[in-house]
């Protein structure tokens, strides 16, 4: 009887498949914890090998996981030593933009930073941006449905998409590119495979949208003292700048002054003694103009006493510093070491009281924790980052909870960006009932009866043994 | 034995059933051919009525046709004397709109025309807009992914929903209405509901995301004399408005003639002897500085040899005078009678192309023959509209084969708005392959086994029929 793993080197060649210590070389998760496990890694050339390969997956009931970029934070691509992992590193094409219809064709394995360039060489955008765009792909976007900095103005890669391209458990293409913008011809197919984690296909290529490439770029840190102002200042900030606002981050008070503390490489372009920070960014087609009405807009917002202090950036090198502060994670995991994080939606009018309640379970049952906030204030969704001086799994557990109990009756939602993964997995009730996970089941059970899939992520299909959450 | 009828009256109320001559009296599909042949209509009062009612029909393997404000053009709510009919015309509550997180929850029946007033009330816009904004409902708009006039700012229905509750047909109650932006907590079901009309479950209702509601608008009709130069325009005028680019509505010579021919009542405001037309529209926040960068752009555009000829509205009177020309669907059918329309999308580049091809195929077949070409240009989207004088079935099928076929090779598509519905089913293949034809009907086996839901709409369960097509 011939081995799977040879049945597909006749396949895909010798060259595309990884064995033994060539796969422990390589990761499968971020952070980077340790090595691959897997059967083999089979890097097929195109989507007819990853047909191909799925079919003999199929017919042996071997299980397969998709690797792109390696950067997801929820261990999605962690793979076990029964798995064969699918790398689509070879799947990278990136076709000719297209620039009449505004789109790209990408093979799943194209990084994202490269995608851009391709698009920017064209004078045209895509939106999609995230700090790990020099080593995610397409691919792994699509999949996790990523979010990122734009997505208060372009959404998140849902809304980017023409088309995809997967593969089904069984090997079935299932190729819906044709790249037109409005298509009510049935259901749209495409959207089984955005977000679904690799559970539900491999996803191969994809159709992007693109979008002019902004011509001015205009930029304010803004100092704002309560909660309430701060949902009015994203209303009337909005409503002024006519759809052009395209970053509204909030940094709590503890945020900003962790990062700027003395001795940091920041300086203070505003004093820490305020309650909120907001770093605000407009981008449109006439720089003298939109700064015009970004200044205006401003002072109105002065005005009105929404904002008690700002610094608009006066060049690029300004805007950089003002970037820098929001983007300073290293800074941020070294002042709370070891590090949890958590990336939740809710509601904006019950986020003050979230994180307050939050914050006061965590002194009480930890005295010396700290914690600090930030995040896409513009789409709902914060990032907390605390530390309670131990990662011992009964601790995490215990913080998991208030953070995620916190959240049930607000209905917010666990992950707003990141995905459910393996890690969060016990936690998905608390965002979805009973009746959506079970729909969830009946979808995987209709497209992978199986469950070779990307086994285990999201939910797992084993009966559900008794838990204390 | 109880009765069905009797069973689910004992639910919903005497009142909420109509029978017999009450049944016959109400209609069931647009243009409004005759009366509806339910065995009832059932008019539920909330979602759990809508929950009992379906158990009962799946009990019973009782077919279920959803009807809202019956104003679809493909008959996907025309029910036969075997089902019943599910109105929700008594679940229209519209919720107080959200002004911080700029959304507003309804119910599936409540009349689009009365959403997008209680945005408005509270300073905010519903985007979508469609010609049936009157009698149209946001259930409808939401199972057929409605999209209309603003398509190229905000995009379908589907970009435009935070949250969707749904009944299955079992009677289970999906509800998704958490209503954040971003929720990347395992398989985002609320888009299987979103365009499938109501063959995978009843909408019940809806979070709807809002918008700033634009300040200024400025509106131009623009005189283009090729299809390469409207193709460069649309680009270069997109990006010169930044982003606040609203319509780019284009008309082809033939329509225009039509439209403000001797003794119309419109006026011509640009000769009649261009290639093109386009209904230009931009909105943002500042009417002066916005109309200055509008008129700017304009300029360039004819500086640049795209436009050969302009008039910009002065007023909202001429703005609604260019308006009127572009929505004179009535003078449209009285041109054409008896007419035959159709709604594609395809790639901008093979659009030229694809319409001559057609038209001398028309021409060739019946001399006599009229069409006119008009539509969203900027979403790759057109509106065809012909009449060869006859409405002969065999006619009819012969110019849809034309239309269709010439759309297959450049992978275009038979419906960009419409849907499928009974009356585009048998050229579904035209536009989706075999393989994504087989994964749609595998989701409605997993989600409907006993294909209780709206039955025969976009494809029959039944073994195919050997056509002609």
């Amino acid at each position: 009887m011939i081995d799977i793993i040879d049945e597909i080197q006749n396949i895909v060649g010798p060259g595309a498949v990884l064995l033994g210590e060539d796969v422990a070389a390589r990761l499968d998760s971020w952070p980077l914890i340790g090595g691959c496990q897997a059967r083999a890694i089979i890097r097929p050339a195109n989507t007819e090998e990853v047909s191909a390969v799925m079919k003999i997956c199929h017919a042996n009931g071997q299980s397969v996981v998709t690797h792109g970029g390696l950067t997801g934070l929820v261990g999605g691509a962690m793979a076990s030593g029964n798995d064969i992992v699918l790398s689509l590193e070879h799947m990278a094409t990136i076709n000719t933009v297209d620039t009449i219809n505004r789109s790209v064709t990408v093979g799943a394995g194209a990084i994202l930073q490269k995608v851009k360039a391709a698009a920017e060489e064209a004078d045209l955008l895509f939106p999609l941006d995230l700090g790990a765009r020099g080593s995610c792909t397409i691919g792994g976007n699509i999949s996790t449905n990523a979010g990122g900095n734009s997505v208060i103005r372009y959404g998140m890669i849902r809304e980017q998409l023409l088309g995809v391209e997967a593969v089904m458990a069984d090997g079935t293409i299932i190729s819906s590119l044709s790249g037109v913008l409005k298509n009510n011809t049935g259901y749209d197919l495409k959207q089984l495979f955005i977000g679904s984690e690799g559970t539900l296909g491999v996803i191969t290529r994809a159709v992007l949208r693109l979008h002019p490439l902004p011509r001015s770029c205009n930029t304010a840190l803004v100092a704002v003292e309560d909660f309430d102002r701060l949902g009015r200042f994203l209303r009337v900030i909005d409503a002024a700048l006519g759809g052009t606002l395209s970053a509204f981050e909030v940094m709590w008070n503890d945020f900003y002054q962790l990062i700027v503390a003395d001795g940091s490489h920041h300086g203070k372009p505003l004093g820490d003694n305020h309650q909120f920070y907001v770093l605000l960014e407009s981008t449109g087609a006439q720089q003298a103009a939109d700064k015009i009405r970004f200044e205006d807009a401003l002072e109105a917002a002065m005005a009105n006493d929404l904002v008690s202090d700002a610094v608009i950036a006066q060049s690029k090198q300004q805007r950089q510093s003002l970037w820098a502060i929001r983007d300073d994670i290293e800074g941020l995991w070294k002042g709370l070491f070891p590090h949890i994080s958590f990336d939740i939606s809710l509601d904006i009018l019950s986020m003050d009281d979230y994180v307050n309640e939050v914050r006061a379970q965590l002194t009480q049952r930890w005295p010396a924790s700290k914690m600090v906030v930030f995040g896409h204030l513009g789409d709902g969704n914060i990032h907390l980052v605390l530390t309670v001086g131990s990662m011992e799994a009964s601790e995490v557990q215990a913080v998991e909870n208030i953070i995620y109990g916190a959240l049930g009756h607000r209905e917010g939602v666990i992950s707003a960006e990141h995905g459910i993964g393996l890690t969060k997995r016990q936690y998905l009730k608390h965002s979805r009932s009973d009746a959506e996970i079970a729909l969830m089941k009946t979808l995987k059970q209709a497209l992978d009866p199986q469950g070779i899939l990307n086994p285990g992520k999201i939910f797992s299909l084993e009966p559900e043994q008794a838990t204390s959450t």
